[in-house]
């Protein structure tokens, strides 16, 4: 048992967290319940305003922004790519170039790590209270340039001494929207008593991934988050035990459990994986310059919205925000509204007794280097239904895919202080014979447990990918 | 033997290489006199010459650039840092956003990988003639637009297959002098006979280990590429196994190759060191603008010099370049010149039984990330003998180590394509007692295991503590 020695403490509070359903601090029935009352309780207004009704922004012809010059602001850039068919494009993009917190307090409870998760209102949201983690908060959050209350449990996280950390990670955030935005995904575990506020509640792990399985529930933030989290490495023959004790020997669980904890049995090394990386990096060019919103070719800027011309993409949009029931807060912004909804999907497929996922390298324009990882298919600025057959690898095959090779398939929503009511498809499929080892260019076979290392060393994994991870269930 | 096994081929074969100083194709005193005869056999004239001599040279108030658009170009940048002391400077720096290769081709001759290596003359070089990789080419210099010969060996880099290639690591160079520069490192086998020209053969790893402990033999470019390659992670009495069999046993050099291949014992973990990675790139920011030439605060521009006001740093000259001794080449550039030596030095400890490096975090202005890991004393761009006592942490240390500590300390040259006759002091130093185990802020220990780990993920550790590396030599 010397691996499992071997293996840190760390990775075995949060696997056994992992598989722990029962006998947590409140049932997933429960929250569920408890989620919905949140949603029927809470009242949200929200409402289309002209640009210049926005409170604290100014819109002129190089960006609109927020007059504090903190926060976000809306930008043009101007991209110029040798990677796929489009060699030069302008769009608006949002600069937010604080690093911000999306940071969860653990304590174990019976034994098992419990995760502090706050029903969360985001006025953008599809369901308007979601989980969220424990704090969510921009630099200029904190340091309370709205001149709002201080977030709660900021104190934990910025007080936090090395051996309390279980996991921090700078990771993307999406690249077509975002210019190399970046957050810190933290999670710090506390064993003494703390308050627990309105709205918070303690949830395993086990309990946060089954949420995922309904629409809308988790909010991005916790995803991104969840999807870093490490559950240790093992050689096959020890992953191969655990799997005979667990109870779930020979389902879906139990492969991506093997998938995840194994050392080695990759079809390719990391190493391998690193050239494939260099590679493209080396061959492909991303030039990003700004340019004024003013300025920018295929998009229309009216009262009310920015737009491109023919209708694609997303627009910028203003909205006036009322939250509240009894104490109102009333606030103003600028969102991102995608023209339709998106499809992300990973294809994962037996190779060599080990599920591997079929991983796309993809360039875009706010990525923070080049291309990172993504789903096997992520398309959300187009719309995938009217996508010509086999313009697009595998989409076919995944919105053709029999039930019973499907394990996951659920709307999940985008970060809903920035987006207003966007909600994307996420699937996983499992493939048989019919997809074949050979991929087509610009795509890899990966384990989760070579995609969990990838994510450990950060910037590898996009936030669509990092989401997909996080639903991973081994129960 | 599993482990053994497990370790891949590739770093078998690196590991081999490693070791063979003997039994090669040429003796490494062989080398040496080659290495003179070839400096004494070439002719080289540089001469240094007004800015407006510079052919095909463009220089306006913005720019000194290439007129093809090509090459690189000198520009102004203004940096805003809450990192150190000093929050706003201005500076020229090297823009050449194109990645370029620096390759080898290694063979099997006897069983043992021997790397092609060039005695390659480059203007700046104290040497001239510097023993490089067999390819060093910018995108520019292989698509021609200098309309010269192509690259030889070129066509071997551009068509090897996967399986060929054993190390492919996009890593950065010097941050202080280049704008987010990047080369591909790459190292291609070969097993069939291929045409050995002028200038070039054939070398173990192990014996450019040993030509590296002398004065500026081996030049920039074989420094980083060899400072990445992988030689192979073991369980801890699998690698004490290694020592005793080794007839190193019990010398500094058992103590590297423990470091180097043992898979744990570090004082602290990778996610550790992750966690302060995020901490650090969380909390600093470094906030780059263009800025034209002849704005730049604090920096003269006259006919021949771009300098700083108080001769500090580095200037930015025009030389003119004669090269050959029947043939002449003839060419003129901008270069970069030092304002004096610099000194780079690792003072590494044995915690717990294991050899660790002490490692610097590090902002410069170049960055492609913020930070990278840097050797423990990095100072080039001050006079290290003019610092006063105490300010930077352990140049005293290292100034005043006793010869008995001193494992290496020889002058390395830099890239001598751009930098006239820039040598630095490289020194390894074994600390006792004396260092404490509690390091100053944004200091952190690291097994070399652990730093090949980051290596090997690429863009963490700067191109100073990669060439220290390098040099670090297990017979």
């Amino acid at each position: 048992m010397r691996y499992i020695q071997a293996n840190s403490d760390v990775t075995n509070r949060f696997l056994k967290s992992a598989f722990a359903t029962d006998m947590c601090y409140m049932s997933t029935e429960q929250v569920i319940h408890w989620l919905l009352e949140q949603n029927k309780k809470v009242k949200v207004t929200i409402n289309k305003i002209n640009f210049d009704c926005l409170e604290s922004w100014s819109f002129d012809e190089n960006k609109l922004s927020h007059n504090s010059g903190k926060f976000f602001s809306i930008e043009g850039i101007n991209v110029k790519t040798n990677w796929g068919l489009i060699p030069e494009w302008d769009q608006p993009i949002i600069n937010q170039p604080e690093v911000g917190y999306l940071g969860f307090i653990v304590k174990e409870i019976n034994g098992i790590l419990h995760f502090l998760t706050q029903a969360k209102i985001e006025p953008g949201n599809v369901n308007y209270v979601q989980l969220s983690p424990t704090l969510q908060a921009t630099r200029s959050n904190y340091s309370q340039v709205h001149k709002g209350k201080k977030p709660l449990y900021l104190e934990y996280f910025q007080n936090a001494t090395p051996n309390q950390i279980l996991l921090d990670q700078l990771q993307s955030e999406q690249g077509a929207r975002f210019l190399r935005k970046r957050n810190r995904n933290i999670i710090i575990k506390i064993d003494e008593d703390i308050p627990i506020h309105d709205n918070f509640v303690w949830l395993t792990l086990g309990q946060l991934k089954k949420l995922m399985q309904k629409d809308n529930l988790v909010n991005m933030d916790t995803r991104t988050v969840i999807s870093g989290i490490p559950l240790g490495s093992f050689p096959a023959e020890v992953v191969n035990f655990f799997n005979i004790i667990q109870t779930n020997a020979n389902t879906i669980h139990s492969s991506f459990l093997k998938s995840a904890l194994t050392d080695g049995g990759g079809l390719h090394s990391i190493e391998n994986i690193i050239t494939l990386v260099t590679h493209l990096k080396s061959t492909f060019d991303l030039n990003v310059k700004q340019t004024p919103l003013s300025k920018m070719r295929n998009w229309i800027i009216d009262d009310k919205e920015i737009f491109h011309e023919e209708g694609k993409f997303f627009k910028v949009i203003a909205v006036d925000v009322e939250i509240g029931n009894r104490e109102v807060v009333q606030w103003s912004q600028p969102m991102i509204e995608p023209a339709q909804e998106g499809l992300c999907a990973f294809v994962c497929k037996e190779i060599d007794g080990i599920l591997h996922f079929a991983v796309q390298t993809k360039l875009e324009c706010g990525n923070h280097d080049i291309i990172e990882f993504a789903p096997t298919v992520q398309t959300l600025t187009g719309d995938y239904r009217k996508t010509k057959q086999g313009d697009l690898p595998f989409l076919d095959y995944v919105l053709n895919a029999k039930p019973e090779q499907i394990v996951f398939d659920t709307m999940q929503s985008e970060e809903g202080g920035r987006f207003f009511r966007e909600q994307n498809r996420n699937i996983i499929v499992i493939a048989g014979e019919e997809i074949a080892v050979e991929l087509p260019e610009k795509y890899v076979w990966m384990t989760l447990n070579q995609l969990y290392t990838f994510l450990k060393f950060n910037n590898f994994l996009n936030i669509q990918a990092r989401n997909l991870i996080s639903t991973i269930s081994f129960i």
